[in-house]
């Protein structure tokens, strides 16, 4: 931490500065230049920044280490690669997840997972729990929901995410899916991030809709810190004053997040457009920037989706996409990896 | 709902539109402009608007009913009042809250709740589980936390608010406080929400940090669909591009709230701008744009606090404050209910 | 300037960043601390502190020098007071300006401001340029509007404000207006800025709708740096996600414009909110927080607006309000001047 | 323009609002549903939407016709292609502009620019006049670098782009320059646009900091309005809460703008994230997403820059990312022209 005198602070002030810090634990190196003196404060305590800026005489206090270690590239310079089913998120590998927003019935998930194995997806997504904004909306299928899309992965050999709400639904999630996502909304969901640091699975964690990649790398290290290191990264859209789009997708996360962390970062371009026709243009983006693996919404019949169908692609729609997407990985040094379709 | 078709849609288009709008159980009237032909849909089922527009020839759909109801002044003309200790929150009422950020020791509780006592406050603050965003800094006390603030506003006479963080700590909540906190940062905990729908003790729910007033509502909604109708919306501050306060304190929730909803409106001008020397200013403003409470944090020594120190007032500024409040708020046709101090 | 180097940077890596820095111009004296070495820059010339961001082992580099310094408090302790037609704005005083959004005629600057004079009003606003974000809507009177709003003014007394929208129409508005306004839009119309720098008459500049604190303060410098010292700075609401209101008014401006400057700064609740039941509560609560001044759409029939009539208040209204801020500003050491009104 | 009245609006409020907007010059089209009254206005006559929100009983007003029309593609199905210098862009072509920030030598920009056609581009930028946040930093060489470009672009059979600030320089521009660009802090600089739309050269508009979409296509349709049918549009990143990148560099413009406007849409990655280090992933993901164009910061040495050096490529970074988009291209149906290498 550095403590930057303003122009003019005079010796008492710079004095009651140093002994507040002292009083705080920490030690303090004077320098002083030709406009301000800075001081340099060493030390392992915790000490809120702002308490110093209300000193007489301090302009501003400036924070060096970042909050984070475990999630940061300079505590582990090579990337983390995490292998589900085959498929592998990070290094030189993009993994690609699709299905439904919403987990709505058997037959639902059997016809689009179908479709999926045929293009080679090999991991399904599907919703069990819906946060949604309204109390009056489909809430979701609950654990019979979860039930199904086992089921439905384990006919076609493909492993299952889904989004955990809840500490509670914790043992239930370990019992059907592959790996936990976290929602945008939970994202500071503290208590919930801390307990999934206890799971010896994959857990994904979303981008909150206007949470800093600082605070996102913090959410990391929050399931990180627990002992579980398999953390993914996802980009899912921000909020900002643009409504056309449902929210502005800020791809730059890839580049900037690959350079703070060794963790996968992959993109969500359904809910971070919130429509059909954008989300091909914004997957082949990803793609071509590197990120380590996509999460689409692909619906068997997307105009009888419950949920979200605006924003579901179809899945010969999907299956142009996938197969654009590998022409574009390996022109950045990446390849994705795909089911093995066996033909007789 | 209305579906605007394009300027130039085909007959083919606009039967297109109608026959899925029917399908998903709408009546339609179709009314043509000198541009636009325009599509009314009448009843009660759920649609994605995203659907319909995506259909061709459609230019775009527009929501007419607000998703919420209890929460709304539509629903309830008479402005809802809270009364909690004496103290109410609404109508022509603005109640105070003041206390430290958290819960640090029975002393330091005792000391803030004491000075507070003498100022006129009837209701203390202070957090027992802190969310933080980093996984290594101070969790708060937890529920030796609460046993304290109890013990220490019984002894004064006061009533308790604190933040709960998960549905688990409900019970236990319900044992020490009077007023539950719902924290910005889950303010979209959906289940946490409903939950506290259940609770006969009134709820205070804080603005996200990128939170609509829309959707602020609609939280409020999740409370009171379980039967809870005694919520108090509290703004905080939103994140903008602005970073020389901590958030952008949002003044015009007062009227914006007031023209939409019954519910009382209450500010907290500490999250709100994050440096001690904003608060007075933005609390007078407060009280001039006429809300119904304010949460305000003062500690006894903010110097030695372990959290938000920088944004405590000291408690002689917090009673300097309280007495321009209480000249400000009758200007607005509204009165700062206080503590009886006895004099002998 | 302080270059932060990584935990952990060879010396080879800054050696490599000490001889960049010189090489550029500045001094560098170097500290070591427990986890980062620290490199001090000391010397005149300007350098993008991202050019050594991007140097191997570099963490991060702050500037500490703010770029304004005519507009700095440090520079001025003493609050700027300016004075227009016997209205101040600063020190202990809170000015305020009224009239239409725009000129449209004769008889509606006359009507109003023969309202406005019975208020106590003494420096009437009315645009002649309009910067509209449609080719196709309504563009001002032009000269004509100037014509008509001075020939009224002088009529009741009162000074006249305007916005200035090019260099080329500066000489025309020094013949009419007494303060010149910059619009949010041109905020960082660096030419106009300059230009206006030359002129000796005072100044507004309106707050861009993303310009942070610091880019305002650095408008101002562009005005003061040709000379002129008299400016006003007015906060007229940003733009964020949230578009219930207009735009956010962020009331925050004046207790941190205050802080960090000696300008006057004012604030514009009509702009700010975009809807006449939101000006009245806003300008209470401007003039509580300790504002220098405010500036309030009025028309005496808003019904019949060309422009923004929906935000403008009704005289009656106004004259409520107006009576509302007289009692409030007392409150915070402030009083609001006001045109003697002879009675006969 | 449809009104809706709220839920339970009286007969005598909804005849009030009739009575409005036929007084406005509407004929009033009333349809009763099932909730709500919606009352659809015709007509050709401009009125303020919020004049009707604020009478009694309305719940909402929605405009319909938007602003735009000359930049919309219902106007013009087809893609608007713009030729210079050989370098197309819109319909299926993928125009790279690439050169300096600013033009701040003979020698530099000579430098540059031979490394640039080694590479193949045909279009060199450069600033003579820059927008600067502080009236201390370098201005720019002016005339005097306008002069130097166009004797490099024409020793090296280029053509030039530059950004113009001023009413007044126009003409100036018109001997130098093939392209007239519109920087972000000009966008809605609407006199400077009005005079734009009378020139016979193309002109790019850039998206400002806080512009929505529609506000760019509304600040196209100013120079469009005018006669001058030539206008390219690019977004170079849009001020958020983030502040690790610059600006977050909206990509969704590529789909949106193409589903609304026939106008070709370009990227700057350069400005849009501020780092060279993410200069080339952006503009990967740009090609990929299916841009019209790019315009890219490249100096011959970029550690001597005088301006965005650190957003600068390295000749060789940019020629290795040239190569790249070239096989990107393709994959999404675009071509990147290029200047014919001529080898003996």
């Amino acid at each position: 931490m550095l403590v930057i005198m303003r122009h003019g602070a005079s010796q008492e002030q710079i004095e009651n500065v140093i002994n507040f810090i002292k009083k705080k634990g920490f030690d303090a190196h004077v320098s002083t230049g030709e406009l301000h003196t800075v001081i340099g404060c060493v030390g392992g305590k915790v000490v809120d920044p702002r308490d110093i800026e209300l000193l007489d005489g301090v302009k501003e206090v400036i924070k060096i280490t970042s909050s984070y270690k475990l999630a940061s590239r300079i505590f582990q310079p090579q990337d983390t690669v995490i292998e589900v089913n085959g498929i592998k998120f990070g290094g030189s590998h993009t993994g690609v997840i699709a299905g439904p927003c919403t987990i709505e019935s058997y037959e639902e998930m059997d016809e689009t997972a179908a479709k999926l194995k045929e293009t080679g997806v090999k991991i399904l997504r599907g919703g069990a729990f819906k946060p949604r904004t309204s109390p009056y909306a489909f809430q979701g299928m609950g654990e019979e929901g979860l039930k199904i899309i086992r089921e439905v992965a384990d006919k076609y050999g493909m492993a299952v995410t889904s989004e955990v709400m809840e500490i509670s639904q914790i043992p239930m999630f370990l019992d059907y899916v592959d790996i936990l996502q976290v929602g945008a909304r939970n994202m500071q969901n503290f208590n919930l991030l801390k307990e999934l640091g206890y799971v010896n699975k994959p857990v994904m964690v979303k981008r909150g809709l206007s949470a800093t990649f600082e605070e996102l790398l913090m959410a990391a290290e929050y399931v990180m810190s627990g002992g579980n290191r398999e953390v993914i990264l996802c980009e899912r859209g921000i909020r900002t004053f643009e409504r056309v789009t449902r929210n502005t997708l800020d791809l730059s996360a890839i580049p900037v997040i690959k350079k703070l962390s060794h963790l996968p970062i992959i993109i969500d371009p359904s809910h971070g457009t919130g429509l059909r026709d954008k989300v091909a243009p914004m997957s082949r983006a990803a793609v071509a920037a590197g990120c380590d693996g996509l999460i689409i919404e692909v619906h068997y019949d997307p105009d009888t989706a419950l949920c979200d169908g605006a924003q579901s692609l179809y899945p010969e729609q999907f299956s142009d996409l996938y197969s654009d997407l590998k022409k574009i990985a390996p022109i950045v040094g990446k390849s994705i990896d795909t089911q093995e379709i066996k033909t007789v």
